[in-house]
Parts: structure tokens; C-alpha cells; sequence
């Protein structure tokens, strides 16, 4: 295998203590491996937007990558572990629809079930105590192993088409939306907070304190304001409906 | 020395512009070696909290790791830099008791004493200039050196007992107490924020809403309320008095 | 060339999800380079208090090493990018102003205009686009290349003199200001925030509560309240201004 990263993508909080007993993990199971932190400040809890922020942002990320994946308000419940390749990436996490929409987009895919565990894994902490050890798995080529068995298919499915809502806020709060920008008119309006909004190419083709919708560095449609907060100034979060004017 | 990480443990905040400067130096000294972010919010000036959290922490981790631990409020004063063995794990950091409950717990410990410093330390940020090098010398071999000398012991004693108060609260709200859960009835019931709360293995075990305690991913009593904030629903924060019902 | 690292400054926010990406796009173009996060909490769209803040860490840094440098308000506009070369350290970003502090400072200096891109570059996320892959290219001595040509100097130019206002307040609440500490009477008054200050070796010399003015570990004029939080207790943000009593 080609020498590849593992990315973090969860709702862990990047200043919390989570991820670096996941960083710790990941290094005695695969030492020296590079491992990026792509996001910890998915939408807490919020499986669908996460799942639509992550298809977003693994398309724009080389093949061959693994991305350990935890959105999962059901830890310790019932709902099991997976891993799925898709169109050459690799996903391991929970089986509760987080990479069920990468899949669905996906040309080719694999699917395996985490069916064994390591010893002492912790009931609260599955991305470090069953996670980590799987992705490291992957990236060191002990895969498939003793713990997974194949699977015909995710056990969640939230499909592969694209989500009217705001699924992101970032610390500008531009708004990212679940609509891919690729099938979007640049003559379309976008309503958005009671609003309709033009598309501009750039932050600086408008005026300060102007909003627009635009297509973002992941592909997605996103509302901004030039020099200011979308989120604020028209009152939007994570979940609230976009839509194209008539 | 087999392969070791150093893992960070600071108040020095995950956003800010002490911990790249830290791991610049520990690059400079330690090529090669891995920098974990372990936690940069332990609890600010709260020297006793923080030992308490380190503590659980380590004991998670493998041995051999080499622990670089800053929560000082006295730096520039007359305490020491030490560097401890306890256990086969290393702790590099201010002789002021962050370390001491590590080391009482420990079956087997070592003491040194920071006897000397490199040119150019500054006095307001000894985790850069003193002891960042110092952690990069017991990682490669080059310990003990010219500027340590070995020690009877610490000089602030914290004790290995348990802390019957929240040590920490984390990014969801989930309350981290100094209790070990190991020694914990499951049929206890802890008081907290004037409430008594029964235990539940997991979260998914009780009601959304449902406030409980459990044994957390790190041995401790953990307080927390499923799909919410223990914090603000109980009305708890670093330093809050816990205790078992009679 | 020496093994050096790749140190990011930035206004991305440390928990958002531009800082992966651009991470990701390193690890492509110079894998197994060091990726240090230096700051990616600099003073939001604040080109010049940013500028006086990475100067004052650049110097306190190695030579050699590469600073990927992006505070971009003018992102997607006609501004250029640059790469230049202070003292024997790099700086790869915009050339709005951001390293011209730095450069005016310099003994030294060469500066390229990033004359071509990668294909694929997004007009809003140079920072991963273009100024990542360029860092990379030096960093792996693949520089110059064919997207650079020599230039006879910078674009924007915000001088090498102090800056006689808080530039950066950390999350304790200290405040830095852009006058060098090196050039001040240790029995000069500061005046901030209404307040005239004294000097102070080290926080521990005062008592708690008192605010103070003292070299910081950056060689910079630094506020500071023993125990407490200077910019609240003073009311001081970027951008306020300081001075020095007659």
C-alpha cells in the first residue's frame, strides 16, 4: 500500500482530552504514520449533517487515505462498528449512517462489519479503544483481520442526495450547505434566513457586509458575508433549511 | 529506549500561540520523535485538579512514554523543575505537585532535580525553554544530564488519595471527578450539585435528559446526562464537592 | 538544505476544518516534513497586528525553517502571493503586508512572486491551494520552480517600527504589544487602558491582581495581571493603544 494519512474527522472538540488518547492510540498501532486532524468540531450528535460535511471533504482528499470517522451519540449501544471502502477510501467508525452518504456517492464500495474487539475497550470510548486499532489496522495492511467480517451493505442509510440545510458553521460563520455546488445555477437564488441571496464568485467581488452564496473550497454551496458572519447577521445554524428561489 | 511519543499536558490553551512554539523546540532536540497534544485545558492554575486528571490519564497510557506537564502558576518563582519516573512512565515539568499523585500511586518512582538550564530561559515560559528540552533529553537517551541531579523526592506533596471534587468538565459537560471507579459500589449513589444519582454502564442505558454516574473511559466516576450537559444542568464545575450517599 | 519544519500562522481558527486540509495537502507534496501549528488564532483579518506578532515569534524560531503565513482578508482578489527569505527563514503567503514586517527587520532578504498555480486552485482557499504546495516546494528543494520569478521587493509595506498598540491577547488575558521589550527602560511607565503600569521581571514579583508590563517569552512589551486577565480587568483588545508615560 502506498504511504497514505490517517484523517480524525469527529465531534471529539480539538482543546478536549479525546483525541490525544486517540493520537496515542493510533501511534502504538501504527507508529510513524501520519495522522491529520481534519475536523473535531463536527456537528455534535448531528449524524447527518456530519455525514454530509464528511462526504464533502473526503472527495476533495486523496485515495488510498483513511478516515476514522466518530459522530456516534449511540456509543455503547447496539449499533456496531463498520468499515467501508469507497471509491479507494477508507472509513472506520460507527454503523449509524455517518459514511452512509459517501457510500451511497460512491462509484465502488466495500463494506465490512466489526464483529471481534481488542481486550478493555472501554463502553464510552470506542473511537479509541476499537476505532483507532481498526484504522491502524488499515493503514498497516492488517486488514481485513480477525475482527471484521464482510457485509453486503451499512446498516444506516441517509442517501446520497444532496441536504437543503445548513450542516456546518465555521469560525467566520460562513455557512456551509448539504447542496453540492457543481449542480447549482450561478443565476440561481438562494433562500436562505428569510433571505435571497445572489451568487458571487469571490469574497471581494461584494461589498463589505453583503451576503452571498458562492461555491466553497469543498464544493459545496455556502453563505457568506464579505467581512462578516452569515451565521449572525441572518440568524442561521446547523439544521436550518436552505432552498432555491422559484 | 524503545520508541516513545511525548505527550503534552498543559493549561496553555489548544488555540494559542504557546504550544507550536513548544513543539519547535521539542523538534529541535528530538527530531523525529512524536508530539501527542494529549490535553491544553487542563484546569488553569489549578495545580491540584490537574494532578488528579494526569493521573487517571497516564495510567491509560503506555509505559515508557515521556509526559511534558505545565500547569504553573508560579513559574518565574523559586520552585523547581523535576523530572520523575513513576511506573516506567516520565513526567518533565514544576516541582509544585502536579506530578505528586502520579508518583504516590506508583509502585516504583525516581526523583531528579533541575539543577541547571540552557542559555536564553525565559523566565515566564520555563515549558518552552526548560523543560522542553529536557523531556527532548530523557526521549533520546541523553538522561540524566549535566542539569539534573537525582532527588529523595518532590517537594510538594498532593498524596495518592482520591479527590472527592470535579476535576475536570469536558467540551459535551460531562464532569470528571477525582473518584477511581474501580473501588466504587455500582449501587452507590453520588451526590452531586445537591442531586443523588444512581449508576448506569452507559449513556445509551438511560433516558435522554437522564442525569447518572459511571465509570468513564479513563477509570474515574464520571457525571453526565445522556444526549445533555451534566454542567449546566447540575449546576457543576471544576472544584465542585462530590460524595457517596450514606 | 537542513531538515527544517513547516510552521503555519493563520487566522483558520485551530478547531475549524481548514487547518486539516491544508495539513493534508503538506503531507502530500512533503511527506514526512514536521507540520508545526504555530497560531491559527492570529488576529482575525488583522493584517497588520498579525504581521508584528509573526515577526516577533519568527525571530525566537530557527533559521531555515518555513513559515506558511495566511491572514488574507483580500482572498480571491487581484493581490499576489509571495515567497520570501528574512534572515535565512521562508515565509510563503500573501504578499499584503503580512511579512513585511519581518522583511523590513531582515539583514536580509529575497523576495518571488508567485507568478503561476496549481491546477484546481480554489479562488477562496489559496492557504491550501497554493501557498501550501509552494511551502512544500520549498521545503523539499524544489524551489524556485516555475511558478515563482524573482521580484525586487514586497508590495505592501508596514515598516520595521515597533507598533505602539496591543497586538495579540492571549487566553489568560495578557496582552501583547508590538514594541520590542529590548528597547525599553525597565522604569518606564506603560500606559493602557487608562492605566499607567510599572515593570515586573516575572508575574510571582507582584501580588496578585496587580497588573504590570514585563518582557514576554517573544521578546515583546507584554501586559499582565498576576492571576488574572489583564484584558478584562484593563479593557484592552487588538488594536488599543499603548504608550509610554512622559
Amino acid at each position: 500500500m502506498a504511504r497514505v494519512a490517517i484523517l480524525l474527522f469527529t465531534d471529539f472538540g480539538a482543546d478536549d482530552l479525546y483525541v490525544g488518547q486517540v493520537e496515542a492510540m493510533l501511534d502504538r498501532h501504527a507508529p510513524g504514520v501520519r495522522v491529520i486532524d481534519l475536523l473535531h468540531a463536527a456537528p455534535r450528535f448531528d449524524v447527518r449533517a456530519s455525514a454530509h460535511l464528511l462526504a464533502a471533504l473526503a472527495q476533495g482528499l486523496p485515495r488510498g487515505h483513511v478516515f476514522l470517522g466518530v459522530v456516534d451519540p449511540g456509543v455503547g449501544s447496539d449499533r456496531d462498528g463498520v468499515v467501508v471502502r469507497a471509491d479507494g477510501r477508507w472509513f472506520v467508525g460507527p454503523d449509524n449512517g455517518l459514511f452512509s452518504v459517501v457510500a451511497a456517492r460512491a462509484a465502488t464500495k466495500s463494506v465490512w462489519r466489526i464483529t471481534g474487539r481488542p481486550p478493555g475497550v472501554s463502553p464510552s470510548f470506542h473511537g479509541r479503544d476499537l476505532f483507532a486499532p481498526m484504522a491502524a489496522a488499515v493503514v498497516t495492511d492488517d486488514f481485513p483481520n480477525e475482527n471484521v467480517a464482510p457485509a453486503a451493505d451499512l446498516a444506516v442509510h441517509l442517501g446520497g442526495a444532496d441536504l437543503a440545510e445548513v450542516i456546518y458553521v465555521d469560525h467566520y460563520g460562513n455557512c456551509f450547505t448539504g447542496l453540492r455546488a457543481r449542480a447549482a445555477a450561478k443565476t440561481g437564488r438562494l433562500v436562505a434566513g428569510g433571505r435571497e441571496l445572489a451568487h458571487a464568485p469571490v469574497f471581494s467581488a461584494v461589498e463589505p457586509g453583503t451576503a452571498f452564496w458562492y461555491e466553497n473550497s469543498s464544493g459545496l454551496v455556502e453563505i457568506a458575508v464579505n467581512h462578516g458572519s452569515a451565521a449572525a447577521e441572518l440568524g442561521l445554524a446547523v439544521g436550518a433549511p436552505v432552498g432555491w428561489a422559484a
